[in-house]
Parts: structure tokens; C-alpha cells; sequence
């Protein structure tokens, strides 16, 4: 028979990454495509003894039907994690266990927006929340990022030329898939221009652990004097990506409403993960944890930064982040990311082209994603190479 | 400040059920309110030992990013079990794993329905299904039942009647709340009135395998010539309901849509549950363990009907379920349902009034619904006797 969709899903697609990936698995190429974890980051031994312990001493609340609002100590747990990591005051504030980060962006959307209502978000951005954004029916605006982060003045203008803009999406740290954090003063400066226009943040921050330079820089949310700043958390890349948790933390009356979305998702986060993820926030060596991802990240993205400086040709940029898994490479004026990628393919190099990460769908965008947390450091190193002669000889073309 | 929630949120409330169940908790009364399976029905045993050899043997894959179809192994197994055990023809039908039956129904709902649209559901009707609708934006029509299941005739009726009612959501085999089985003849003249108006039927199919009487009816969607039904399935009742993983059999069309919201909506499901649930539907005890479910459900039923024999005034009527969790008990005209309620929670016996699942919310329905699944045996037996009580002196006064 033929089938009628939903107008809101009769054009969406699958991300273009995941697909990218998918018909990359299993081939021996080096996946600079992809967005996962880096495999040696997850603390399996710890994870293994800690669901045997939870199953054995408490197997039925491990496996009976819990409340919306995420497991009562785990929430407690978050609560102490936010006031002291994310400098969040929770007196003012409340959280939701969820089962990812993906799902705290697309509840907010839901319960917060109509259907033609536009969200502002950074261009390019994480394509997963677009596509979480566009699958509510929801337009989406674009705000350029500087070296600093969203340009204030562009959200501004995105905000008061449209009064269906109400809602802000950032990643001001470590951002998906510029590696650029945003400084204390733009964050500011950003929510400023939010309330001048009443809108509300949603301020996504998965990346905050993975920190291996700089200083950290207070969250959106940390500023939030008037309730106006959702902010979404994740144990994906910290604990594991697999188990799919995360949480949202808002005000009482915002988080009530994303538990009534969540009952109608999809009930409540699995069980067993989020007894996973308290006990191992509880369990005393997170510290030492986090400073191994870090490590990890810092050496995997120093072996990238090294060869690029060796590799690249001229006129190819690369940001240089501080944390988070991607860096972006921009490519000399005229270049056509998707040929880029293809060439890089067909190398055995797989990477994303900018225009997946476009709020508007179809342009060019002459920019790569690399991702350094997936490939091991003998591809990463391999793999710059390869993309080295690849953007040489793509880019000795455009010259001649 | 002041939120502006979106229209389809402003006005949705959290389920009466869970409000009823939160309340109730840590209180020493009887929870005939509650919908979890039965503690003693988890295999914790298995589950532990799966989760260890899971996590010693394949620990990244676990805690990895996984693809939002779901772990390829568990589809395969679960392709074979609609195959064996539900009667479909998978040649000409797809899966995906989902995060529970209730994400199926909302997946579902989104990819097919616009804003404004009509689900046609039995009326009364799951009420986590009625609200996944609601959040959608969607207007309800109910379809009542008989003690064969929905009424074909009313389902023409509103299909008939409103060119925007496309989707009919059905619970055919133990529904939620009045444990009603269709027939095959049933099933087949509802699929013939969804054919002639050209709808899709969402099959809604999570207490299958707990029939504790009688002989397995086969599913609407063995019936399925053209392609117009989504099955959603679940582990919840066999396994485990913390784990959160059911399944959608549709044409891969429909799947391959569903594919892309679930992306939107939480990436994939917790891996490590896929793991587990694969394990134990290939571990070979499967057999001897739905069967112990089944006498454990069986044998609660029984107690809860020999009360309602025993201590139950004339006038109030209890359907007689083959499997699943509930029974419907109908009041005497002109009763209050929840005026019932109020008096047997104060007498310590939590049952859910019969307008929590109408389709026409703030209706007074004469009905109450009783779980079996929860209670222990020693509860059921109290329990039915206080409800006993409560209900003669109820009636009493409505007859004074």
C-alpha cells in the first residue's frame, strides 16, 4: 500500500553521519566520520562488577518498571553533580534522568515548541538535534560561530526578526562540530540577547568532562538568574555511550512537563544504566576516570593537530579545541567538501562534509569534521597522512 | 518566568495511573492500582549471570554507540520469534528494536499523523498509549468494546466519519484495562473495516505470552495481506520491564521511517539490554519460563476471582481475562467510580477509576480496574475481601 507520513517526517532523512558510518562498518578504513567514544575510554571492569553487585542485591528494582523522573538515588546523585561540576543551583532547579542527551533536546523541543515555530541554533551544528528539531516540525535559523563561539549579534537579529524564535540551541563547549568553546564573557553576552528576547537556552553539554587544556568555563546554566536556561548532560562520553543515559535540569515547572513528555516516549531510562551510572559516580575513583578520558583525548587529538601541521597544504584551517572529540577543517575558498570526502573515501579516510551539519539543508558548506575519540592512534596517524595528500592534491587542482 | 508550554503540552497531565502509583508508595496497602509484572516473574538469575558474560566477553559493543535499528544479532532473534511464535511474515515485513512498546506507539503515531489528526482507539484504552497520542497533538475517538473485543460497526462508524481518523490503535489480545480478547473472526472483520478506509491498524501486543487459559488467537498482523499493520511487542511482561526493550514488525517502508524518529528520539536503545534480551530468548529455557509466568498469573487471577465470587455485591461485573494483568469491574448504574476509589484507598486498597483510561477525559465511567500482576497472593486475597466491603457498602447507599 501507499503510505502517507507525517508532513514533519515526509522529508526527514536518517543522518547523513549515521549513514556514512553504517556503510563504512566493517571496512578497514580509518573512520574520522564517526562520533563515538574512543573504545578504551569505557570502564568495562567496573561496569561488569557493578551491574553483577546491583543484580545481586537488588534485582528486582533493577528490573521492575521505575518513575519518569529517573531512579530517586540517581537523581540525588546528578543533583550533587551538577551543583558541584556545573556550578548549577539546584535549590532553583530540577532534574530528569533520560536516556541520552538526544532525548533531553527533543522533550524540550516538544514541550516548548509549536509545530512552524523556529529554533535558533549554532551553524553548523550537532545534526542529531537538528534532526531531532525538524522531526517536531520545527524551523531551524542559523547563528555563525566565531573563534569565541555563537555570534551574539547574529542571534540577535535571528530573534527579532522572527517572533516564532523562542528557543536557542548552543553547545558552548567543545561544540559539535566546530570544537569551539564559547568564553565566559559570549556565554554571558548570549544570554543576555536570550532574555532580551525572552527566549530560552537549551544549553547541551555533553562534552564538559573531556577537557585535557584550557580552563573550564562556568555553563550557561550556572548564569541562569531567571529560569530561562535548559541545560542537557550526558554519561556518554564520561561513562559509556552505550547505556544511554543523561539528564536535563531546569526549573521545577519546565521539568515537569519534560517528565510528562518522557512518560509519553517512553516511560522511563533503563533500569539497570542508571543503577549503573550512580554507582559509578559514588564509587570514588571518577577522578582518576576522568583524567584517563582525558589523557586519552589530549593524545589523540595532539597526534592529529601534528599531522596536520605536517600533512596539510596551505590554506587548510583545522580549529584547535581543548576538549570534546571533533575538530573542523576548513578548505580554501571554492572547494567542495563533498568531493573532499569522497576522494578521502575512496583512500580509505572517512569523513563527514561540512553541509551535514548545515541548518540549511543542500548548500555547500566547504568544511570536514574530523573525529579523533574513534580511530586508534596508528590510524590517526595513517589516516593524516592519507587526508594530508588527499586535500594537497584536491587543493592543487583548484590553483590550476 | 513565565514558560509558554507548546499547545499539545500546555494542557497534557502525567498519567493518573503513575500519580496514583507515586502516591501509593511506601504505603502498606494493596496495590491493585499498579501495572508491573510480578516480582517473583523476572528471571534475576539469568540476568545477572547474561550480563556478566555479556560485559566479560564483548564489553565495547556494550557500551558503545550502537545503529538506531537495533543490535543486528537481537534482530535476527527477534525476526525468527514474530516468525514462530506471532504467526508474521517477516519475507515481507522489518523490525526495529525500541525502547519499549510504548516508544513504538509514539514513533508510530509520529511518523504517520499530523497535528490534528484522529486515532480511533478502543475506548477505555491504555492510557500510556492515549497520552503518547495526545502529546502528539492528536484528537482521540473511542470504539467500544464487547466481550469480543472493539466493535466493528462503531469502528466504521469513525472511520466513516472523519477523513482525518487514519490510524486505529487496537490492544487485541488481554487489553489494558478490561482484559479483553478479541476472536480471529474479531481481529479479521476489524482488519476488513481498516482496508476499506484505507487505515493503518498499530497493534498494541505486549501481554501475548502471558495467556494463562484458553487458546492463542492469532495476531492481526498474521493477517496482514496489504501491509497496513504495525505490531508493537514487548519484553516487559516476559523479562523484564526495567530493561526497557520491545520491538515494531511493519513493511519495511513504515520501519525504515520509524528508523529515523527513533534516531531523533534517543539514538538507540540501551545496548546491554539488547544484549541481555537476545541471550535470553536464545538461551533454551525460554519455554519452561514464560510457562512459569504464566502459572504465577494464572494462580493470582484465580485468587482475584474467587474474591470478587466471595466478598463481591450483586450488580458489579469483573471480566474473566485468559492472561495479561487487569480485570474490569463494572458498578452498578449510576455508581461513581471515583467515589469507589476514594473509599478503598482510605480503607488501604488502591484500584484506578475507569476514567483515567476513556478517550473522553473527565467522563465519569462506572468502572474500576483491578491488577492482579502486582499484589502478592496474600494481598489479593485481603485486598479483594476489603474491596469486598467497600463495594457492599457503596452499593448499599446507592440503592438507600
Amino acid at each position: 500500500m501507499q503510505y502517507n507520513f507525517s508532513q514533519k517526517f515526509a522529508s526527514l532523512k536518517p543522518s547523513a553521519v549515521r549513514e556514512i558510518l553504517k556503510s563504512d562498518a566493517g571496512k578497514n578504513n580509518v573512520p574520522f566520520s564517526a562520533g563515538n567514544p574512543a573504545a578504551e575510554s569505557f570502564p568495562s571492569d567496573f561496569v561488569r562488577r557493578a551491574a553483577e553487585q546491583i543484580l545481586e542485591s537488588r534485582p528486582v528494582e533493577a528490573l521492575q518498571y521505575g518513575i519518569s523522573e529517573g531512579w530517586a538515588p540517581l537523581r540525588e546523585t546528578l543533583k550533587k553533580w551538577c551543583e558541584e561540576r556545573c556550578g548549577i543551583d539546584m535549590s532553583k532547579n530540577e532534574l530528569i534522568v533520560v536516556s541520552g542527551a538526544q532525548q533531553g533536546i527533543e522533550l524540550t523541543a516538544k514541550v516548548l515548541c509549536n509545530e512552524g515555530d523556529t529554533v535558533v541554533a549554532e551553524d553548523p551544528s550537532f545534526i542529531g538535534a537538528l534532526n531531532a528539531f525538524r522531526s517536531c516540525g520545527l524551523k531551524l535559523a542559523g547563528v555563525p560561530l566565531d573563534a569565541d563561539g555563537a555570534d551574539p549579534a547574529a542571534l540577535e537579529r535571528a530573534l527579532a526578526s522572527d517572533p516564532k524564535a523562542r528557543l536557542v540551541y548552543l553547545i558552548p563547549t567543545f561544540q559539535n562540530p566546530t570544537g569551539i568553546t564559547a568564553s565566559a564573557a559570549r556565554r554571558a553576552e548570549l544570554y543576555e540577547v536570550a532574555r532580551k528576547y525572552n527566549a530560552i537556552i537549551l544549553e547541551d553539554d555533553p562534552y564538559r568532562e573531556t577537557r585535557f587544556a584550557g580552563a573550564d568555563v562556568p555553563t550557561i546554566k550556572s548564569m541562569d538568574s531567571d529560569g530561562r536556561v535548559v541545560d542537557c548532560g550526558s554519561f556518554s562520553k564520561v561513562l559509556s555511550a552505550g547505556l544511554r543515559v543523561g539528564f536535563v535540569v531546569a526549573a521545577p515547572e519546565l521539568i515537569a512537563k519534560i517528565t510528562v513528555a518522557k512518560q509519553c516516549s517512553d516511560v522511563h531510562t533503563n533500569m539497570l544504566a542508571q543503577m549503573i551510572v550512580d554507582s559509578f559516580v559514588n564509587a570514588g575513583h571518577i577522578e582518576a576516570h576522568i583524567a584517563k578520558i582525558r589523557r586519552i583525548y589530549g593524545r589523540k587529538y595532539a597526534l592529529m593537530a601534528d599531522g596536520a601541521a605536517k600533512y596539510f597544504p596551505e590554506g587548510v584551517t583545522m580549529t584547535a579545541p581543548e576538549g570534546g572529540l571533533f575538530t573542523w577543517c576548513g578548505l580554501p575558498k571554492g572547494s567542495d567538501a563533498l568531493a573532499v570526502t569522497a576522494l578521502a573515501k575512496e583512500r580509505g579516510v572517512s569523513v563527514v562534509p561540512g553541509l551535514a551539519f548545515s541548518v540549511r539543508e543542500g548548500e555547500n558548506v566547504p568544511f570536514i569534521r574530523l573525529n579523533y575519540s574513534t580511530p586508534s592512534d596508528e590510524q590517526i596517524e595513517r589516516g593524516m597522512a592519507i587526508l594530508g595528500g588527499v586535500l594537497s592534491e584536491y587543493v592543487a587542482g583548484l590553483n590550476e
